[in-house]
């Protein structure tokens, strides 16, 4: 899947702005604070609806504006052509054309048009607390999974009413044999949708696991061996993932009680993730940190690959900031391999011999130049 | 201040290591991984007797090992020689000597040496939550400010007494009134610890506010406009700070009992940033984010300067990993008129034109060669 084209109209710090762009790769180039940035959230809102950052509409909007418009022509490897629009008209009213036609819900639309952003804030993923990796497993598995995604809904659903419950337990103990079986009756869906996501996670994991060590492996020149383990809070040796997960639910549940909330679950599990047989986390440098986060949404993409028949556009927000000469190389023959490539950077020096095929834009204060 | 050498033992990924240094500058080149963030953070701790991100001691000692020693000699600008050593041994023996002399409390040493440091992760101050610009303001008033820390851990002491009360309240309601009574008499406490913290915090604020702004103005070439705000969750016009926050706590309190803990005080109090009249966090770029933090730090060295007299020592981690040349070229020349600098850095191009008093050492997997 690659853009032909894109326009921009009040978005951020645009006023209006259409870029023709290359198959293979774009580079935007500009100094910091001029709009690189935002030209990539641009892409990231067509392909999937809203934001990457989780920024608010009205906070997209263009100062002083009441509307922003983005629309874009893309096309799929086999050859179908797709006209996005995207519209947003304060206070709330968003609306998604697909080729004319309105889609009834934008999250309808999400995995119709992979996309990875590879950004300065992943750092967090590798190095920040666990609802981080979480969310990476996450979003690479709604883009692939609408069982999973609605797995995931419903387990978030069960999980406030469950919440709820053991709260009003603390909060009045005289009611606590009634409310102990109210949880009897949501404890086995409960367990039936957290075993649904955490299975699809195991899977995801192997996969992504896999792909992500050689990655890292071949970014850092066959120094560093990336290791990336999902481990539920419960045993599944024996028995079926719900069984398991709802016998867990019971032997917890004084425990939930005293806390009021719940404590264990997919909601709280951790991704692994070890260099060289310590944990990243606490050992890792800041450059493997980084590394570590680029390799995993490497691995994200080739799952996406795997899944669509096609590979995602790749979204690269100052991916080579700390990493070194020898790095920067490995990863730029890498990133040649995927798709359609979307590089900003505020240092055109890294990027003097890029490929002829790639296109440059110079970002200043909302205005492209070519 | 400065350092004139520190020498490691099984610290990180150091064996051992000694290093002369320039009073001046002194940088650290090498490829991602090898130990240059080691050596920051062995300065980092050498001065304030721990490891600038909380990393625990066992944390720090090379790989199977039981102990790590660090050692440096240090002269003030008066002339004054310090010969520092900071010793632990597993499982949690920890000794520092200054001139031969045993210290009765690490943290009795904090503030004799002052330092600061600007890594990638100070990103979250300017783009993270509340309590990373806290723990800024709290870092730099510690450094100074006796008075402040004793109030900070007071504050911190009620603050919890309180929640354990209003928790109580929350599990048992028939108990109330009796902790009511308990709370009068520790809430008068609580708004005088508080007032203390604040009233820091607002002189601080007003010192760092103003430097950051002329740091920012002078790096980003009078394009931007950066303002910083500390603001307490009560009117402070009226009355004493005390009073105030003494008479809002009182008026939040069935508020505090239903949530089960203390919703505003100087914990839950943020440092509000703006960046030409919109807030920083939500619309400002990477960049713009990366040279806010940049900008704080300066102050912080400012504000350490102007209590203790002179410089603190700044260690610089890939701090111009997303800027552009221009501002990476204003920050060098600002950093150059502080005291003693010590700069961690994977791209050599980067400092082909350092000062000729700068001193350069070359890391490779925990070994130093000039």
């Amino acid at each position: 899947m690659y853009f032909r084209s894109i326009s921009l109209t009040q978005f951020r710090n645009y006023h209006t702005a259409t870029l023709d762009l290359s198959p293979e790769g774009n580079i935007f180039f500009g100094t910091n604070g001029q709009g690189k940035t935002n030209l990539l959230e641009a892409l990231h809102c067509l392909c999937v609806g809203r934001s990457p950052r989780g920024a608010r509409d009205t906070e997209i909007i263009k100062q002083g504006c009441d509307f922003y418009r983005l629309s874009g022509v893309a096309f799929r490897k086999s050859g179908t052509r797709l006209d996005i629009e995207l519209n947003f008209q304060k206070p709330n009213r968003k609306s998604l054309k697909i080729n004319g036609q309105s889609q009834k819900a934008v999250s309808e639309f999400i995995g119709q048009l992979s996309v990875v952003s590879v950004s300065p804030e992943d750092i967090a993923i590798t190095s920040g607390s666990p609802s981080y990796r979480r969310r990476y497993l996450d979003i690479a598995l709604s883009q692939t999974h609408r069982s999973y995604l609605s797995a995931l809904q419903e387990y978030q659903r069960i999980l406030d009413q469950r919440n709820a419950i053991l709260k009003e337990i603390q909060i009045k103990p005289e009611k606590r044999r009634t409310l102990r079986d109210q949880l009897l009756v949501w404890d086995q869906q409960f367990a039936q949708a957290g075993a649904t996501v955490i299975e699809h996670r195991l899977n995801a994991v192997d996969f992504l696991s896999k792909k992500a060590h050689q990655m890292h492996q071949y970014v850092s020149a066959d120094t560093e061996n990336l290791q990336c383990r999902y481990i539920p809070a419960f045993s599944t040796d024996t028995t079926s993932l719900a069984d398991a997960f709802y016998q867990t639910l019971r032997k917890q549940q004084e425990k939930d009680e005293v806390r009021g909330y719940t404590t264990l679950g997919p909601h709280r599990d951790d991704l692994r993730i070890t260099l060289n047989g310590f944990d990243l986390r606490t050992y890792g440098s800041q450059g493997q940190l980084r590394t570590a986060c680029i390799s995993l949404r490497i691995a994200e993409a080739e799952w996406l690959a795997a899944k669509a028949q096609e590979s995602p556009i790749m979204l690269l927000d100052e991916v080579f900031a700390e990493l070194d000469l020898s790095r920067t190389h490995q990863l730029m023959e890498l990133f040649q391999q995927y798709g359609q490539v979307f590089i900003a950077t505020a240092r055109e020096a890294d990027f003097a011999k890029c490929p002829s095929s790639f296109q440059t834009f110079y970002i200043d204060q909302g205005h492209i130049k070519p």
